[in-house]
């Protein structure tokens, strides 16, 4: 796109201009117009604030907040705090109206085995929490420039082998805690660390997916971080537990 | 500390020296030793490389990944990828060894009313999302040099009234769901609306206050967030939740 000089062009997104910065390392850069005249220049001083600011609005919707100004917390008042963060709330509890028809189905299975609704919330938050490590660094890597969407597959491979190590040793750790501890049976303790293996794995994949698929069909990648990953790798937890329940337990 | 001229000190941590460039906007600022003798300059393009640095830092703490390697993603190998991710997934893990304890408490009151078990998610999670959301923005803040220390009371203020509000609204659409769609008894509804209107509260105060309490007594604020903040409202909500059914089911 740009010709030896390094230019940024008039209509260049202040995110693009950024990285030619990062890129090159230039104290400034001229600005040209279509016909490539000069119209002016960006100096890196301008740039700092930029980084900021774009710094800010991705690690700001990683956590579920929307960005309605460019106000910093304090001079946020109480309503423009609740207009950032209710539509996200918001949508998050609906998808746990999912969830909770998930559970719903499985009340007989509950009842029977009520031991299994201890382990509910472990195997929920480790699947929450594996999915964000892995979408965090998949997400820092996009905005960095360092993954590009062609290494999907690179990405997968690696994401796999880790949850499978991952989930192994949680699972070994588990099973004592299950069967020598609480005093469960040990088929409980086998649904559980199967359940776990299975939810760390698919939580990674999830996790590192979900913001290049987004990226892919035009989603800031950083919305999919956070909040909205966890509400997903819970619907799947819950439902890996309780087939898993199905299997070894046959309730 | 630094006297007229803006200098930057040989022993000065990078992240203060990032700071000068984005409080002055110059493009260099001299390095001086402990004498005051000029030793060396600093130009802003350095300062741009220790910007990405820090900020990749602080995301992947508060996503849950330690930083064992200045690697990027794809040059780390798979067992660097599991050391940065493994202690905090152990740990989180036994912690919610506790949230199981305080579960088994409650079996009693679970088996009697299972419809408790189908609104734990949600209450967890929106908990969790809440709570996340405060440390983003309290965290962030701290990390532009906007929010200090002695804004503790006016965060905890800000936050309560954005908690009560926040809580209120998802409160009401969840009596009407519970209530005419899930067909459960009022005081279910109230049990669990009431949960929701507290739990959020204070998983907003503790998201908002966990950072602060960190950079006060040393530890750095980022780490605070995501899953540490998750696991501790997770515990919270549970709590909240029972206490609230004994109160209004008599459990």
């Amino acid at each position: 796109m740009h010709d030896d000089p390094v230019v940024a062009h008039v209509d260049d997104d202040q995110e693009e201009v950024s990285e030619l910065f990062t890129r090159y390392g230039y104290l400034a850069i001229p600005v040209v117009d279509n016909e490539f005249r000069l119209v002016g220049i960006v100096t890196v001083d301008d740039i700092l604030e930029v980084i900021e600011e774009e710094t800010t609005e991705d690690i700001e919707r990683m956590g579920g907040v929307i960005d309605t100004s460019d106000r910093e917390y304090l001079d946020r008042s109480v309503w423009q705090h609740v207009k950032a963060r209710l539509p996200w709330l918001f949508l998050l509890m609906c998808s746990y109206f999912v969830t909770g028809g998930i559970l719903a189905r499985f009340e007989d299975a509950m009842s029977a085995v009520i031991a299994l609704v201890i382990y509910m919330p472990m195997l929920m938050g480790t699947g929450g929490n594996s999915g964000s490590q892995s979408s965090t660094l998949v997400i820092r890597g996009m905005a960095t420039g360092e993954l590009e969407l062609g290494d999907f597959i690179k990405v997968m491979w690696k994401e796999i082998r880790v949850g499978v190590i991952v989930g192994i040793c949680l699972s070994i750790l588990n099973y004592f805690r299950i069967v020598y501890l609480d005093h469960n049976p040990p088929l409980v303790a086998i649904t559980v660390c199967v359940s776990m293996i299975l939810i760390v794995i698919i939580a990674k994949l999830i996790g590192s997916m979900l913001p290049m698929v987004a990226k892919k069909i035009g989603i800031d990648p950083a919305l999919m971080a956070g909040p909205m990953m966890a509400s997903i790798t819970d619907m799947i937890s819950l439902c890996t537990y309780f087939i898993m329940a199905g299997l070894f337990l046959h309730i």
